[in-house]
C-alpha cells in the first residue's frame, strides 16, 4: 500500500521548490509549460469549480509593461509601509522571468460555493492550490517559480487592457517561470536574508499538537513578533553592511 | 536536467488525489501522521510566515463533537441554500475518519505581509499551500483525505474551546485522514456525482490563453452557470432515481 518512493519523491520536491527572484534569459520550451500547466489544473478547487485559467506571456515588451504596473503599486506601498524587506517584492523583476503565467480566477464559478461561506475566500485558497501544484511541477522539470501578489486596483486594470482579460477574471496571481540565475541568486546582497530563511521551518514538533493544543508550545505574542523579525522574509533587520535592497527602475 | 520521474511521479498524485467522505475504522500510525505533517509544513507561505500549527484527533468522543459543531453549521445552511448539493459537506462524516487534522492559521503573522495586501487572505492562501501539501503526501502514503471548510462562528468557538486553541487562530479548516472505504465511495447513491465529477478537469486547451487572452475561448455567462450544474460537485439537478442526499445525524 505504501509506496516510499512517492512519498520520498514529493518530500524532495516540496523541499527543492523555492522563489525564485533572479531568472537567466534561457527561453521555457512550450512543452513544459503545458506540462506545468497540465499538474496545475488538476489540484483540488472548491466544489471542483477549477476557477483557474492561464495566460501564459513570453513577448518581451509585454512582460515589461506588466512588470511596471505590478511595481506601481509597489513604489506607493514603500512609502507607507517602509519596515517590509522590499528587495524581496517579486514584481520588479518580472521582466527578466522568460516566461509569466498570470493566473486568472473566474469569479462566476463563486456560485458554486455554499452561500454561508465567504466565496473570495475560496476562490483564492482553490487559486493558491493550483499555484502551489504549479510550483512543485516546474520544481521537477529543474524550473523556478515565484509569486507574485496582486489584489486589484490600478495595476490590475492596466494588466487586464494589457491581455484583454474579462472582467469576470480576478488577476491576484503572476507566477514568473524560468531557469534560476545561480550566480545572481547566491550573490546579490539584497537577497541574503531571503536566501538563508526561504528554505527555514519551525521544527515539525513546535507545530503539531496530539489531542488538544499543546499550550507548553504556545508562542507568546513577543516570540510570535521576534519571529517574523528573523524568520520571515518580509520584516529583515537593516544590515549597514548589506547593499540597500532598492528595487532597480523598470 | 530534466527528471521526468519526479514529473510523472507528482502528476501521478495530482490526479489520485480526490476528496474521500467515507473512511474505514482501520487507525493511521502516528509515524504516517508525521510524516504527512513533515510535507506540509514545507509548503509556501506568503512572506514565510508559516502560520499554520496543527490538532491532530483522533479520539473518537472529541470527533464525535467536532463533526456536531461543524454538521450545526450546515444544518443551518441547508435552510438557506437548499440548492447546494449537501450530500458531499465532509463535516458529518467527521467523526468516521480515525484521524482528524485541525489546522490553525496563526494570525499574528499577518504582521509579516505588505500592509497593502489583505492579510487575511494571504493567511488563507498560505493554509492552502499546506493543506494541498499535506493531501499529495497522504496519497503518496496510500490514505486519504478531504477538505472540510469552516469560517468562524458557534461551530469555530466550540471547536476552540473543546481543543484550547488559543484566540490568535483561526479554525477554518478540518482535513480528515484515513483509509478511503472503497465500498461506500463506490456505491453511495449520494456520492454519485462527485464520484463522476471529482475527478473531472477542463481540457488544458480550454483554460491556457498564449500571448493574451483569447475571447474565443471565453465562456458566456450562460456557458459558466452551465458548467457548475453539469460539472461541480456543488450544484446538481435532483435526480429522482436516486436516494436522498440527506445527512446522517451526527
Amino acid at each position: 500500500m505504501t509506496d516510499s518512493s512517492g512519498y520520498d519523491n514529493l518530500r524532495r520536491l516540496a523541499a527543492q521548490r523555492r522563489s525564485v527572484r533572479r531568472f537567466t534569459s534561457e527561453p521555457v520550451a512550450h512543452e513544459l509549460i503545458e506540462m506545468i500547466l497540465d499538474i496545475a489544473r488538476l489540484a483540488p478547487s472548491a466544489g471542483n469549480s477549477q476557477p483557474w485559467e492561464f495566460v501564459v506571456v513570453e513577448d518581451a515588451e509585454t512582460r515589461r509593461r506588466i512588470a511596471r504596473a505590478a511595481t506601481s503599486l509597489f513604489r506607493e506601498a514603500r512609502k507607507r509601509d517602509p519596515s517590509f524587506n522590499w528587495s524581496i517584492a517579486v514584481q520588479p523583476y518580472l521582466l527578466r522571468a522568460p516566461v509569466l503565467i498570470v493566473v486568472l480566477g473566474d469569479r462566476r464559478m463563486m456560485a458554486a460555493y455554499p452561500s454561508i461561506l465567504r466565496g473570495n475566500v475560496l476562490l483564492r485558497q482553490s487559486l493558491a492550490n493550483c499555484i502551489y501544484g504549479l510550483q512543485l511541477a516546474a520544481t521537477s522539470l529543474g524550473l523556478s517559480t515565484a509569486w507574485g501578489t496582486l489584489q486589484g486596483g490600478r495595476p490590475e486594470e492596466e494588466i487586464r487592457a494589457l491581455l484583454g482579460v474579462p472582467d469576470n477574471f480576478t488577476i491576484d496571481h503572476i507566477v514568473p517561470v524560468g531557469y534560476s540565475d545561480e550566480q545572481e541568486m547566491a550573490c546579490a546582497a539584497a537577497l541574503g536574508p531571503a536566501r538563508e530563511r526561504g528554505p527555514r521551518r519551525r521544527p515539525l514538533d513546535s507545530v503539531v499538537h496530539w489531542g488538544r493544543y499543546d499550550v507548553t508550545k504556545m508562542r507568546s505574542d513577543e516570540a510570535a513578533r521576534d519571529f517574523i523579525w528573523a524568520e520571515s522574509v518580509t520584516r529583515v533587520v537593516p544590515d549597514p553592511d548589506r547593499t540597500s535592497g532598492a528595487a532597480p527602475p523598470v
